[in-house]
């Protein structure tokens, strides 16, 4: 029932792809995707990434698709993430003021980018005003201390809370997971009875997002020409399904090869096709 | 702290409406709401209802908004409702096929319109072959009887379930609610522990959708230029906000006037405004 | 891995059984159990039924499980039920006045005997003046109009609400499920944001009452003497191994044989034992 | 509405206490409570500490209420605490073996005294064969790194979890709480998907085992005859209720004064009595 990837894009228009677990692993850019970025791309195909990501900026997720020959793969514009939503909400809604934020130094950028002042979680005593909090990314700050300072801002204020990542848990090694920003979010909603602002697939907002830029491009664009493809059933498959589209499952991530038929039962989300990986 | 509804409308040059509990209550179109679009609409302004309801066409939809002079006021393009989403990914998704129902008969155009086969869940047998199964209304079933018929199907299909309706309740006069199709889903999903597809807000689709629509109107739209209002904080307020839009949350609905502050503060949801009604 | 169940019952000094699924399914008492359980009596073992059941009263109870010869082999006071823990709550806490409910007029027993007034829930009047809201059963009510009423009954009054079986659903069939009143409760909990008081496994005080009763019989008795057999994880086996009880999982009931080992990975609740029924 | 604590005391035979937020804060055992508990004990009251307490061993729980003249005056035998129930859960199901924990070293007296071998969570290796892991407290190790160490051992054995402190919360002064270990556990059993054994109130089994100690010592005691003093509403509250015993709200803990009357009405969870503190 494995399909090959390759042999798939020749069926699509666009192609959508998550980035950790499919392109990207715990050590950095997997080894071939460079190339077969490059070799999609001289096949006429419009490519881009959809990323729950908030610890990066577009310019930094854009460096990271690079070929030595045909430069970068992926253009910032092309690299839409959940960061970029959380930017755009707060340009939009929140539009001046101070943020307080968990997550490393360079998840700071969609706060200072959308006009506001960033204010590292360490930073913020109990009684700063602020505009908004901002929960970014799982590294960066003491958990221990930094959490709980968290909860107290959040118990006392009225500003809102968002989340740029909603992910439960991502693969670092072929045994292990890390906790993402997404399951602190879901925790400090539980203890305090409020609902945060989440930004990130399984959410539509992001392939919205890209197929407008995608039909910007390509007039007569119908979503059956997209592909999806995505290491996670409950972010990936599950946004991409419920916006329409295409969805290949790949097996490099966060869904283990063993385990793939019997969570897609379980958990009653179909991929469209299954691949071993971007690299069949 | 309450804004007229009447002095917000010149801020904006586009209003989307969520339809129960600001324009419709239990008894149909409330009094003065034909006269209310006519004059918005006189005033220049593009109008939109954004409503989680796939118990009536967008034709039946349009048809309630008359102005005995002015004629339909909201066409049925202008209708977006959570029902059209789930009638897109059938199309797009889905295809062909046999897909059982929850709701009434009414409800089964987004199914037939989509060019699937609706079969109202009181005619299923527990060995159909189903394409999909489609939690519509939670009207025009016997509930002991098919809400159990729906679980019995849903534990044994691969099928997608899909959710046009995420609403918990709906009032129905000053003092009582209904129980709404989104918690009997909710019930479902727990009981089965699958993850259905939902249609409808706070998902931002449907704003997307509108949006474009409108957009298209209006070449040099932004966001900003957009209010959102609506009766409830989980889906209205919450959709909106993330979305990036203006909100202005009335009274005459799901939000008591003696609970309203309260249950803001409560859900960490914040409305830009609050109405008493959209009469104000 | 599978175990004969006869051969454990000679390790144990007490055996506490659920009911349905491993002495009853949905025809009544299973074939062989009159002679089962007196083979057990017989050996001199103590023996009690443990159930989550507020649909029928101890007599009843009792009345199930009768041998040709010698006759009733468990007596009421030895059928605990979550009804008598529900009962043993309404006449200590709520004392009198009248307690709506929702269940078959046999589940009016238990208000009954606390010395309360059962108002039957379609009799009952949105206005009514009430001690408590009981949720007894899925059966003997018209599910829209009256989950509707008991929806609207519950937010209006501060009276407690109780619920005397937390299970999810119960197996009818080889195929089929049906949809337990736990289910229903939990629907209505999230709906009105209120914690109902639960009565039944997996909460352990039906084994603290069923424990001292056997206490007083075998006054060395200790836990370590007690195998509590049951045919769900959730409930029987995770309550059990809280009290700290050795377990047999059935396979007859709600766990299917094809899904034991899966399912006790996947939630991590572990039983002592496995066997595919009490007549192996 | 506000009672006097005092004079509740001479209505009831036996005084359940919950500790932290009723007798003890942040700073220790609150200034008067050895003089108020010796003043409840000469009139001939048995008192007994009920505490979601897993980072003390009895012995110290003991040495905290200690009067100038009267010297101890609650037992080890009379504080009874989750980690107690923990403990009983890790001799009788356990028995052998190494059981990681998080929390500070004081906790692993729950697991030593046992007779099974702690590993504190800092010092395992993803490859250790543990008979058990054991969630005891939110202190005594680095959040980021042992947490995460945590999640993925739960992942990858089999053996059971226990949680020995359910609270989500508890107050560190008059404006703030800390996070307790039962958020912690509720976010890795939403991550893993598996269910834990958790020990402490609402579950009724330390009302139980204390009531079981009281019975002794007063051999016709009803619970009629038992107040269950606690500062939390879903915990101490709900507990004591579900077991049947009459309960007093203080307001010197988890529960504002100015947000109870609130709080009991949206929660639904009602206490017998509101007092200010235990010392009114």
């Amino acid at each position: 029932m494995l399909e090959s990837f390759s042999s798939l894009v020749s069926r699509y228009r666009v192609i959508f792809f998550d980035a950790y677990g499919v392109l990207k692993n715990a050590r950095g850019v997997m080894q071939g995707v460079p190339e077969l970025l490059s070799w999609i791309i001289r096949q006429g195909k419009d490519v881009y990434v959809i990323t729950n990501d908030a610890s990066r900026s577009p310019a930094q997720m854009a460096a990271a698709y690079v070929h030595p020959e045909h430069g970068i793969l992926i253009p910032e514009s092309k690299n839409i993430s959940s960061g970029l939503l959380a930017k755009d909400f707060l340009r939009a809604k929140v539009r001046t003021g101070r943020v307080a934020y968990l997550g490393k130094p360079s998840s700071a950028f969609y706060i200072e980018s959308a006009g506001l002042t960033p204010v590292h979680i360490s930073s913020c005593r109990a009684t700063d005003e602020l505009a908004a909090i901002a929960l970014l990314d799982d590294e960066g700050f003491d958990w221990y201390r930094d959490i709980n300072m968290a909860l107290n801002l959040i118990r006392r204020v009225t500003a809102p809370v968002i989340v740029a990542n909603p992910d439960l848990a991502y693969p670092v090694n072929d045994q292990d997971v890390g906790l993402a920003v997404g399951s602190l979010a879901l925790m400090l909603e539980r203890i305090v009875g409020k609902s945060f602002i989440k930004f990130g697939k399984p959410d539509t907002m992001m392939f919205s997002h890209a197929f407008a830029c995608a039909h910007e491009n390509v007039p007569d664009l119908d979503k059956s020409d997209i592909l999806m493809v995505g290491d996670t059933l409950e972010t990936d498959i599950l946004g991409a399904n419920t916006f329409g589209l295409d969805t290949a499952l790949v097996l490099s991530g966060n869904t283990r090869p063993d385990q793939a038929k019997l969570m897609i039962q379980a958990k009653g989300i179909m991929p469209t096709f299954l691949c071993e990986s971007v690299f069949t």
